[in-house]
């Protein structure tokens, strides 16, 4: 991969907002999973093939720091670099941004599980695509 | 079947809502599969043994009328009536109280698919369970 | 309003699937519900805006039926085109494509409120906005 | 607070599930989300009370460890013990069990903010019931 940071808009709305006024917590996890799905489809791999040769990504480990809440209409950027990729694991750092403030900082730690949900390392392709150090 | 009004009992969290202070219109409809999900289990059907058998249900078409809003800690009660069942389609009454006041009501039909995807005749074993009248 | 009809696009992440290996049900209203923000938003009218105003949109009344299910990956194409406009209530028609195949179709009526959570007929600037028949 | 370990139960309905056929990992935010929310309630202390007096508890920092798979038609318990409440800050660990297994580790602070978003000293009735160390 050759841009190992990874850009993604995202725009809030009315789902991902709770009584508080402020974006609900866990909504943020999810704007991070869809900023690692852009990124791995911008690198042609594509959760449906996966799925084909029974493989799928799985979350093992997450930190978060929620430094400022973001509210509906806002437009953020999930922010996405791959920290180190070797064998079956990835670790990730994602920050998100509303213009130059920053509203969100993570670490996240994806493994690649096979149907019977153990650790697999990624066929060989797949990794050659995300420039995986085996 | 003998009782085939169901009654169950929701508890409105941070998730529900949305910026407006009110419950999010869509978390209704997540209300009323929990309550569908939840008439089954009480007829001794559950998700999990049908996906073995390669069946789902799925929502095939759904009708609702938002009366009046709930709110962060509110207790609703789901309540839901088989008003038919039929081969593999079922129709239900499904309205949301809190305590007296009627808040949503919907009419929602369900259908049993297979693993292609198509309408399935519910097994003779789970079609005694529901009273389904083939 | 010059064009009636509005096209937004929506793709599909793991979020909005569930373990049958389909779009849940519930998630084609936050699609709809995005597409109409953003109808709202490209005739300059935010959410955000009309908070302040005390202001909101509900949805009132909801019919969707549910065609054929969508999948991980997918691009989706939700068509929304409003019906009738009159004081405070809107009826839209909200179409959602898979390419040239329809997913779901549905007839959504959405109501003006205001803090009292009363109907209330949208402010001058905002129904001249929106081509509003008064 | 006299018992400082709170247990609480969650089913895992078609919502909480993704394509994968395992529970979503923001999923499990929720569950822990409910549980506080519970904890509090059995403390006679209520979000919408709160709210009245311009005070929401907001997550500020949250680690969790994915250790297992949770699944359709699971009953899971939530585990709460507060590990730290000084000021305006609670430090809490969250773990989800399956049975005896351990499917999800996690350690939550929280803050009580007020209406401007900035964190405020809880009202000496409220850390009373909380038995808050000042």
């Amino acid at each position: 991969m050759n841009n190992k940071v990874h850009r993604f808009p995202i725009r809030i709305y009315y789902e991902d907002t709770d009584f508080s006024g402020n974006v609900y917590h866990a909504a943020y996890l999810k704007f991070m999973e869809r900023a690692r799905t852009e990124l791995l489809r911008q690198n042609d791999i594509h959760h449906f093939e996966l799925a084909k040769k029974g493989i799928a990504f799985a979350v093992a480990r997450l930190e978060i720091a929620y430094l400022k809440p973001a509210h509906i209409d806002d437009v953020l950027e999930v922010v996405t670099e791959i920290k180190s990729a070797k064998g079956a694991r990835f670790i990730l750092d994602q920050e998100i941004f509303r213009k130059d403030e920053i509203l969100t900082r993570a670490s996240v730690s994806v493994v690649a599980i096979g149907d019977n949900g153990r650790p697999v390392r990624l066929p060989q392709e797949l990794a050659i695509k995300l420039g995986n150090q085996t």
